[in-house]
């Protein structure tokens, strides 16, 4: 029987009630489908930082490479700890560490789910650079604190992190319905956006198969709105993808909804799976999270891990319940209401 | 009788259609309130680039600096010029250079119009940083064209520039409903946007009365499509901005309806309004363009120019129209039906 080794990292607030419902259900699926988990649960998050003064251990990242997947539920607390120090100490340096590249969102409307727009017939994959870009930390402050004060934030495209996202791009894109929009905004940055529209053309030459469309992220994230059903690849820098993903979650009914998996392709180091929500604090530990976003993100797991008759069962389980009207409106369901909704279909 | 000394750029595209619809309302609007509009047109656009190699003349900013107000239609047309170009050649300098640095744009639906969400009351101010940050043009390219190329960007904050518009985002909001909501990604980017996260909370002492609320661009983006009727003011960073801005412009029924003012608050230089919407080149010259965005713009440039009457009266007028199904569908009416229901309107 294959056994799979996960290391779970629940992390803070509403990342420890989803992680558990998520790896409930994905447990129910090895049962049912035939192989194993073997999970090791850490516990990296913001108490752990105040009780140790680090988000995770020095080695923490080489006692991850062991595993073959990493579920990571939510990270941060910024009432005790700056966001920006939780997440460059512990989410983004994974993403980082293990050439997690390709951060991979889908969006469309769950069954029974009535999202924000009228319109309801879309499905999209979001694609966004994990690594690099606006995201690689560089940077500092010159005469902090007073009148004079300069804040530069620099951001990093190297040619291995453009080309190897968009090559990931139009592979997905040849797999659905052959569209790409490569997001950039080259119109006023014009070193590195120019340079990833540069990058596009020259990768588009190989995939003539794949009908690829440049698009500024301003009228990008208009278009979300207005003719979501116009998109269907979308791949974009990091922080780009970071705003158009949350704007997808949105159309999608919201955060509880929105599934996200940190891809390193060339599987020479684990990969993440984690819901897009963050650990949303004022309702942690209270047993009314929306689950389903954390269980999707099980499923994109198990099918990275070879397990996709298991991934399309929960999926079909998640919707058997919302279907229903289980966890389609906050606050209508508990988190195990939720969870015990999708476990029954998923047994069913 | 007042004169007010306005230059004109039409720009490219449908920039010059709607130039002309605009400062026929505005013209309009003068002669009922009893002032007058001295226009001076400038050709300065992507043709004016192909004939001599500039997007404006070399002293065109110190030509512009004799105007009360810039009216601007659109820049762009990059089938024959980069955007990168045309935009760094005329529209963004001209921002820079007169310390335009408030971008306002306001969102909320037109009597009539549809937009693509169910909700439907909300009414947003949103303030743009115009003059720095994401847009410095600060960068390079290094190993260019080979493999190991690296592109950078870098956004360059200064404390002038980031206090002057928070503290204009707070006059606004103390003028509104009271409440601001600054958007930065401090969680990503511990420079820049951490930078501006401390200088909001300095600005906020000097303003007890206004509620402020810190929020992330990616949260703020799905907040926007999911519950836009709990903003008021949002005050962001220039890219940001532009991003935040075009959502906006989606959700009040498209980029027709968008109108934006760039404003030098300390008004020792002239400022500009222009609508949101680009050149459109598919549609330029056909008298098929919204003119509706463009005619608001130029009611913000007679309210800063100190016709607040006739400015208000622009609006209704314009509500008149659109309140009778008139300009708020996508081809139900040409550029210059809308244009003469408005006029009609205006002068009734
Ligand atoms: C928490 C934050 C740093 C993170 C990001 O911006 O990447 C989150 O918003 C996400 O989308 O995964
Ligand atoms: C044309 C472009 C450079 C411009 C911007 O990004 O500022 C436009 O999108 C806007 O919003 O005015």
């Amino acid at each position: 029987m294959t056994n799979h080794k996960i290391a779970l990292i629940p992390g803070d607030g509403i990342g420890v009630d989803v992680t558990d419902a998520a790896i409930e259900i994905a447990t129910a699926a090895a049962r049912r489908f035939g192989f194993t988990l073997a999970t090791e649960t850490f516990p990296w998050s913001c108490d752990h930082y105040l009780a140790t003064g680090r988000m995770m251990p020095e080695d923490g990242i080489e006692t991850l490479r062991g595993f073959e997947a990493i579920y990571l539920g939510a990270v941060g607390w910024p009432a005790t700890v700056p966001d920006s120090v939780s997440l460059h100490g512990l989410l983004l340096p994974i993403r980082k560490a293990f050439a997690q590249y390709a951060n991979m969102r889908p969006h469309r409307l769950l069954k029974g789910v009535e999202g924000p727009l009228r319109s309801e017939g879309f499905d999209i994959l979001c694609i966004r650079e994990n690594t690099e870009g606006e995201y690689s930390g560089a940077g500092g402050r010159v005469h902090q604190g007073t009148p004079g004060e300069v804040a530069i934030q620099t951001s990093v495209f190297t040619r291995m992190g453009v080309e190897r996202i968009l090559r990931f791009g139009f592979e997905q894109a040849r797999a659905r319905r052959g569209h790409l929009t490569s997001v950039t905004k080259s119109n006023a940055q014009q070193y590195s956006m120019v340079f990833w529209d540069e990058v596009t053309r020259e990768v588009a030459a190989d995939y003539p198969d794949v009908s690829v469309e440049p698009m500024h992220i301003d009228a990008m994230a208009a278009r979300m709105v207005m003719a979501p059903e116009s998109l269907d690849v979308i791949v974009a820098s990091n922080l780009f993808g970071d705003i158009l993903t949350d704007l997808g979650a949105a159309i999608q009914g919201g955060l509880g909804f929105a599934a996200s998996a940190n891809i390193n392709p060339d599987r020479n180091a684990p990969s993440m799976f984690e819901p897009v929500h963050g650990s949303a604090p004022d309702i942690a530990g209270k047993d009314i999270a929306n689950p389903i976003a954390a269980i999707w993100s099980a499923a994109m797991m198990l099918d990275h891990l070879g397990e996709a008759e298991a991934a399309a069962a929960i999926l079909a389980a998640i919707e058997a319940a919302t279907a229903q009207g289980i966890g389609t409106r906050p606050g209508s369901h508990s988190t195990s209401a939720i969870t015990q909704a999708v476990k029954a279909a998923l047994e069913a």
